[in-house]
């Protein structure tokens, strides 16, 4: 049983709802592993709904639907749909909502899960809306920095190299802060910093907050948290260019470092390729754990 | 048993195989809710080709696939598909006959229906070909009249706002024609009356039809059934926002009638949506219908 | 048991494998007509990642999987995905390995099957790597041979019109010159005659080559496999149309014919439409064997 009807925020998703979706996750990764697919969600149907580019989130919502042996409908692209017509979002919604049992959405603009699961007669779950919140991907870094770590209190953690507009480590940070004892430093071009507004919510919430200059001299960290600089932020392509070649981790970096390395991916520039072997290099096994965690999270939101 | 292979037309629509059709769909509903999917077509695979945007249709028709646990194949878009290489739709029909049970489809070209459904092995469903038909919507909307007002004969329904180019209502009152004693009202700008081809086809088939110069004074229907006005139809864009500012239907006047009000959707402007819960706003559970419709129809397709 | 974890080329498609292959096509066409459906993939996931317009290759792909019971997830067009953040394939590669069982990919650059194969911890099946190599086609067209003829040694056999830039004739002329005695011609203008590797690969391999000027008087061959001529390649549109109205098989000209008519398609002007009903002109059906070979692929490869 998880306490929401919809899953918009990551302020929903307090210690106790963390501990009980991966309990399931566990069990569902596995019941991967093992047979591959579960019956659980045979008689269900998940509405995909995904109106801005994806590969990684729509196709983990996919595959964690098609493993519990759910039926999906999808829509991709508001250029392929009606929405072209002007139809509004709220409109939408209600009628996807009378073909399924479940609507899982990405949408570009802030704001607009919260807005699609009002309308909704049926369980919502936000898949990143705009620079907002995209809090199945933090269930996921958390998942990740519990198997690896085994704990999600009392850690050090570096963000960086985006923490102005990062959905992801906007969800991330929200999540961990319902944690005692964490700390967490910003690293990344002074453009990029958090806002304000997110420094003080978390400080209110306990965290220690520090911004840093530059890259630390050492990742003296439990967890190094980075994501890609994205060249339309910069108005100038030259400071892009001088910021996109110091603000990333080397191979060098990542041996030096017992932290564990995340990365919500897509992955440009930000890690060395040469990098990805090193053992706590995990981003891609945190990319797999989609699967599980979404799979936990589909099953307890239909289950309710 | 239905009395044809493939459904192109509503003229096909006759009121035995309308009732075949609904007393299906009656036992899909409470199979939806009491279950979820039903296991019916779960050897076939259905072909989904959408070369047209929508949204409503192909998501409903999806679910409709996937509640009878149905195999799926879809193609979206004459860009992701070889269509731009210059293949014939038929070539393609033929092709995609090989690989599924039967194949819907939606496309720009009014008769491409007719034309894919002439090359086609297996049955066929025309999910809207252009400004020509849509014989599903038709079934869909002629099902919540059933439900909601308990016949399809004896009616006065109102038509507007584009009675023109629209393949719903061109297909709905095809399929109500067929009943004995309904009777016709169009309204919206002169720019957008029904075609008199449309007219005398009707007034053949016994149905007395009237045209309405601006909106009634009262509602007094059975069924009030509009659409939106298409921008595009206008060369001159100002006489199109007066009539969009005309040709809506306010909460006052759908609070002050007794009439079924449906859309067939996507909503612009031509109701306003604080009307949307009246008890006679019944557009959203309409749209609902399609899923039992439509698991209806492929289901008595498939088994003939 | 096949001898590979990947399909990239058609030089892995030896007699052995191509037997093995066949032998449970053949099961797998028998299962489509008596069942419909066959449970061997329920318990896995088969990732289809579509980066290039397709049609035909998509579509039975998808309902070979389908078909098998398996759960499928889909990407199509690099545009709705990540791609456009300037995601490496490598890393999408990896990423889909972690969400599914098997990974199908087409993809518009010469050797990215390779590559991406390279970095998948799952089995790959190349669907098409830009102007290289397309083995499930070769497939299919030697099953379409061996079904119709009885066998794929001792064969005269001329290509045509496009043997330059087309992967289908590369990868059907490189696994027929694994059997014995074949004999192909290569017809078409000059500046689409086979590239001069091509040719020594084959009479390496022990085939007698020969290329025609124009058309030959007499189809006097075992098997006619023609493509279409791209407009695209030609600089010059005159050369093209004049090129086009030349090379295209006439209803006369396969009449006239015992040999067997195959087309990887799409057709364009390549075989006249009224030639389709004489019935050595197998193409459609050589597009539907699609399904049943490509379900023994899979289910074959997930065997392993």
């Amino acid at each position: 049983m998880l306490p929401f009807k919809s899953l918009i925020s990551s302020h929903q998703l307090t210690p106790d709802t963390v501990a009980t979706i991966f309990e399931s996750a566990h069990k569902m990764q596995t019941a991967i592993e093992s047979k591959g697919r579960v019956g659980s969600l045979e008689n269900a149907i998940v509405a995909l709904l995904f109106f801005e580019p994806s590969s990684r989130t729509m196709l983990s919502f996919q595959s964690a639907a098609q493993r519990l042996n759910a039926g999906t409908i999808f829509a991709q692209n508001a250029t392929s749909t009606s929405f072209e017509k002007g139809e509004s979002l709220e409109d939408l919604i209600r009628i996807v909502a009378g073909y399924s049992d479940i609507i899982v959405m990405r949408h570009a603009q802030p704001g607009s899960a919260q807005m699609a699961a009002d309308c909704s007669d049926v369980p919502f779950i936000n898949a990143g809306d705009g620079g907002n919140e995209h809090p199945t991907q933090a269930l996921i870094d958390a998942f990740t920095i519990e198997k690896h770590i085994g704990r999600l209190d009392n850690l050090k953690i570096v963000f960086g190299f985006d923490s102005l507009q990062s959905r992801s480590i906007h969800s991330l940070t929200r999540l961990l802060s319902q944690y005692p004892n964490n700390e967490f430093s910003f690293m990344g071009p002074s453009e990029l910093a958090p806002p304000p507004a997110m420094i003080s919510e978390l400080e209110a919430a306990g965290v220690r907050c520090t911004q840093i200059k530059g890259l630390p001299d050492k990742l003296d960290y439990d967890v190094v948290y980075v994501n890609r600089l994205q060249e339309e932020r910069f108005a100038d392509k030259s400071i892009f260019d001088k910021h996109r070649r110091f603000y990333r981790l080397s191979y060098d970096m990542v041996a030096a470092t017992q932290a564990l390395i995340l990365d919500p991916l897509p992955r440009i520039d930000e890690i060395d390729v040469t990098a990805d072997d090193l053992p706590n290099a995990v981003y891609f096994q945190q990319a797999s754990y989609g699967v599980p965690v979404r799979m936990a999270l589909l099953s307890l939101m239909l289950s309710n």
